[in-house]
């Protein structure tokens, strides 16, 4: 008999076969957990690396069932207004109701609700309090808004988060009147709260604004350039730093370093240095910061005094201008409540921050002998489980690669900028911690770091995904091309993302990157040339270059990870010779070539194939090449316009290949944002499978009505 | 006879044909300043109107004269080594050359050394005590260096300062050793320091690394990104930051409005609040830390005392992780090399601050009476002639016509991100003051702030250089295109920018937001259009758009200013119609065709001229109609590659227009960075003059000769 189990997020564990006492307070229920199916994939949806499972391994909906536990008071909440008349016990139960059916959803629908987890009471308190949609809510972290869809009338369609027509993984302002702005990447919503303030005040409107950051995002500069300006415009709004503990020590014999930076050290030192004050105290906070803008003497006194006697760190936040309240405890309702009622209430008041502390101890009340035998029972079952369903992705074998690079050349180090440590650069963490630096969200710094260590006269490989290295752009170009400092940046989650969706898709960076003089900008097709590539960006010392890879792009199972031979640069290479058509993909693409051209060759069509490694410099040689002995050649690429295929065209037109020699067909990503779906519909959508580039060959070759049958599945 | 008056930086003024004492302590001088030619021409290089001045209207460097006074101290200086046995009283002396020959070099150079004035003695402070250039010193601010390039070698270079192959106006690695990293942008000296810092120890080499920021630089989100992660590594570095008050408060009538944001009110506070700390007490907090690191109790009592009894605003470098050491006198060269050696000398220290205070009433010891003498018999002579030779440029049509439109349309604000208000904008900040706001050096805050202000009704133009939009490309991207909210961008110092060379050169904004597919792009080709894009803007409600224009450009003295037309979205116009060649020419480029089609006309040759206004949309219909009426066209643009013509080569690919209908030549900016030069040597280095166009097109029409007779001036 096998034995499944699964863990809710933050330690809880069920396994089936067996009866778990999960006890909601006033409705003590005995589940049936047998009939939860379980399933080995991810429960975080933060970790790159299972997202990758989760996209491309993502096993049909139907598999799962779980039997419906009652939750009477989540069953009424049609939208915020139904929390208006709530008793406080009612408040707490519909609490427990919220967690209870995100930790089955995050069971059933294999995607983390942790962070939303945390935020549960916090979420119900400030829409018990604020007024939703006409206030405006904003957010800072998509993944902590999972309790707030589902108290904003998107309960009903929570099975379809991540996937193609269902609800974004994010906020989005299209999805719903009460997401007040998109959010994906973090520390924007005080600078978008700022400006709906003051546009309400010059509006002569008077809706609240309520700003939600987190510890993950004070990372990041835009939320202290935010702040300064806040305090220094001194409009109302409130600022909640939801101040999780866990996330910034993901484990906690790492020690203090375990924190990323300096802040959170402060912030964890707050949290320890005092128990939360009681709301009575922080009201009486409130109340001075009233007396405070009519009265500056007392202002003044009350600064001194906060300053002396208040927390440690709450003074840099009123030093950048907004007046600090806490810590209040993130879980308990009444005092939550308490102190929203009062900031809410108060006139000019001016940005307040409200520190809110939210931790792992407070998910679920469940029985705890029942979770550890789970876990005896269970958890191995589960890992082998799950470990041999795991293939390993192009990150796995960056960092396979990268490792042995590092062991030959004692000069090379990892620069990361992230949240958390991507699971396969653990190997290079643990393989050389020293040499190994992930400095949280903050790409900016990251790339001057990384051009900072390069002038010291290291190796450094800056690795940021494609879409947050648009937060880069400026360093890139300042710190890094103008001055010609050979940082090797490794471009990840380039192109499509899934069921991230367009807020992480990494649609541009061929084009930003390959316009700068002095980049060497390159894509492997595959696995060993991505070996290749690291090899060739460790041995350019004189030059910055970049190199992108895909997202769940899977190594191919008999793969061994090798040294890389250093690729000559700006030469490509073909991999098939055929005389009608020539196909010149660029990174992932060229796979996409291969299928086209097995599509074709059985329609007869000899087709070349050509992967250009390099979109700058170009191959010149390869290009005149493909002129010469074909009439027709099309660019496939993974990016936006003005990368690869525009640069194939500059070359092109000034060569005069253009003057009648050859026929150039480009195929880019289209001009519109794709929504989240899975890869392959993702794909599909962009017109950039196999079957569109055969179709687009065919159509080149005067074939409309065959092109049409690969268009039609 | 003709009274001609010149101020020196901070108010120190002289003006000819009078004798004036300037006395520099051991050697009173009678200069005779009648011998000082002057000129009308800008004197801050920071403000960019003054720098269009400096760039398009700059007198031969051969007009001026000025007698050179006694510097004996500084003529012996050849590099910062022969500082290290000057005694104290010589340092001053030597800090009083400096200041002079500064001072008569602004007069001179027709730049402003006001921003270096104000460091002469920290200047000198740092190359006493730190041995560059194997120890590294880091400016954040190019202004403030030139003391610096003056004791490290370029002296005799300094008259060469932003013009064609002389020196940069700002830091730069190829230029001297002494400079350890390039900079000019602002804050990014801890980021590349903490890098060196980082690399040193991993290499167990022993040089100090030096960053000074400024309070300039403070309001930019990378600087705590920095700070933070500073902290957390705890690497051995020194950040100095230059808090020169003077800076952050232009205007004193202005109140404490015009601090720009928070933290500049807090610093301005910690000042006040305490005079400096004399430096035995700042040595004993330096003392302190040793213990600190080793007694971690001992350290803690020390914090909270310092919390207690340290200037209000200390603890916000704390709390980021650095240990605060200040307030220090940044003229009092006797306690800043005591701070700094102390400093120096310490061993595993972790990274520190020094806050130094550099103000506007150290610049030099003068005889006040003939000052206030001197500007009252010659500033409004000086004033006169200075407005006499200023011609309106395209932004002060932007300001007019923008204010026209605010008259009209309530709803219509400014943001604009940058440390000083450029003085065209004065116009609209004394118009409506309400609706202005100027965010400081915080590009990433400016964009999503416009995008929420656009989220609460109001209609938001954001004013940003090129080069500076780079710093918030992902505010773009994310908070603005993907959301489609109707942000008006406006893209200032677009394309090349003379004297400030590569650094602030706008090469790549149509490349990075033509790609953006919900951004509307376009590009004023005269002032008349640049209102109509004013006007389109304010009239575009449901998507991004934006609009670039040259600094530097001059708008013709019979225009007047009026209300805009709106255009439609997407149509270009046809200028001249011809049938041999067609030009087609994006923004400021327009005008270069049209120099090209007198030049073409000469030989006979009938060119069409069209002004694409847009390169997103494209106006297909005028593509199409070109390509049906010309065998030729050639697309014009002042950006780099990626951009425009990429677009076009693309429509014109996928709708076959490539196959042999049309010949396609695209000029854009070279694949390299241009240094600094005037405006017209960079047009012709990058090959954009009318001439070079004409010689594009004569050699497609099979005239290399001739072609090449344009090419030879």
């Amino acid at each position: 008999m096998a034995v499944a189990s699964a863990r809710f997020p933050f330690g809880f564990s069920v396994h089936s076969n067996r009866k778990v006492d999960i006890s909601i307070s006033e409705f003590p229920l005995n589940v049936d957990v047998s009939r939860i199916s379980l399933c080995p994939s991810s429960l975080s949806s933060t970790a790159s690396k299972d997202s990758v499972d989760r996209i491309c391994a993502r096993p049909n909906i139907d598999d799962f069932s779980w039997e419906k536990l009652p939750t009477p008071l989540l069953d009424a909440i049609d939208n915020p207004l139904c929390l208006k008349n709530l008793s406080l016990k009612e408040l707490k139960q519909l609490a427990r109701e919220i967690r209870l059916e995100l930790s089955l959803m995050s069971l059933d629908e294999r995607i983390s609700f942790e962070a939303s987890l945390a935020v549960v009471e916090l979420t119900i308190g400030i829409h018990h309090v604020f007024h939703a949609p006409v206030d405006k809510i904003l957010w800072d972290v998509g993944d902590q808004t999972y309790a707030h869809k589902i108290l904003t009338g998107r309960r009903p369609l929570m099975k379809t988060v991540r996937q193609k027509n269902g609800l974004s993984g994010f906020t989005s302002r299209s999805e719903s009147e009460y997401d007040a702005f998109s959010a994906g990447h973090g520390c924007n919503s005080i600078s978008a709260g700022l400006g709906m303030a003051v546009a309400r005040d010059l509006k002569g409107r008077r809706e609240r604004v309520v700003a939600v950051i987190s510890n993950w995002t004070t990372m990041a500069g835009q939320v202290y350039e935010a702040m300064g300006n806040a305090g220094y415009l001194d409009s109302d709004m409130i600022v909640i730093l939801n101040d999780c503990r866990h996330s910034l020590h993901p484990k906690v014999e790492e020690g203090p370093r375990a924190s990323i930076n300096a802040l959170s050290g402060t912030l964890s030192r707050i949290q320890s240095s005092k128990s939360f004050r009681r709301f009575r105290e922080v009201a009486k906070g409130v109340t001075k910061r009233i007396g405070g803008s009519m009265h500056e003497l007392a202002a003044k006194v009350d600064e001194y005094a906060r300053g002396m006697m208040g927390p440690l760190g709450s003074t840099l936040f009123e030093e950048l201008g907004l007046y600090y309240i806490g810590p209040v405890d993130g879980h308990n309702i009444e005092e939550l409540i308490c102190v929203l009622k009062q900031v809410a209430s108060l006139d000019s008041m001016g940005p307040v921050l409200i520190h809110v502390i939210t931790g792992e101890n407070h998910v679920m009340e469940y029985n705890e002998s029942n979770i550890a035998d789970g876990q005896q029972d269970g958890s191995s079952n589960f890992d082998s489980f799950h470990q041999a369903s795991q293939r390993r992705t192009y990150s796995d074998c960056l960092a396979e690669t990268l490792v042995m690079e590092a062991e030959k050349d004692k000069d090379i180090v990892l620069v990361h900028a992230g949240i958390l440590t991507e699971p396969s650069l653990q190997l290079f963490r643990q393989k050389m911690p020293e040499k190994y630096f992930n400095v949280g969200m903050a790409e900016q710094h990251a790339v001057t770091f990384a051009s900072g260590l390069a002038c010291g006269g290291l190796k450094p490989f800056c690795m940021i995904p494609s879409s947050f290295l648009q937060r880069a752009y400026d360093q890139v170009i300042h710190d890094v091309d103008q001055q010609k400092i050979p940082v090797r940046f490794v471009i990840t989650s380039a192109g499509l993302v899934g069921s991230d969706g367009p807020l992480h898709c990494g649609a541009f960076d061929i084009t930003f990157m390959s316009c700068l003089p002095n980049m060497i900008v390159m894509a492997p097709s595959d696995e060993v040339e991505l070996a290749n590539m690291v090899a060739t960006a460790s041995h350019v010392n004189d030059r910055p270059i970049c190199f992108r890879y895909p997202r769940g792009a899977l190594v191919s199972s008999n793969y061994t990870a090798c040294n890389g031979v250093p690729l000559e640069i700006g030469k490509g290479r073909v991999i098939v010779g055929g005389k009608d058509v020539a196909l010149l993909g660029y990174g992932s693409m060229v796979q996409n070539c291969l299928n086209a051209y097995v599509l074709l060759s059985k329609l007869g069509i000899e087709v070349t194939v050509a992967d250009a490694r390099f979109c700058k410099p170009l191959d010149i040689d390869l290009l005149r090449q493909l002129c010469e002995n074909h009439s027709f050649l099309i660019t496939v690429e993974e990016g936006s316009i003005g990368g690869f295929g525009s640069h194939v065209a500059q070359f092109f037109a000034l060569d005069g290949q253009l003057d009648g020699k050859i026929k150039w067909r480009p195929i880019v990503l289209p001009d519109c944002y794709i929504e989240h779906a899975s890869p392959s519909e993702q794909l599909d959508q962009a017109g950039l499978t196999g079957h569109h580039i055969a179709a687009t060959a065919l159509s080149l070759l005067g074939r409309p009505r065959e092109a049409l049958h690969f268009m039609i599945p």
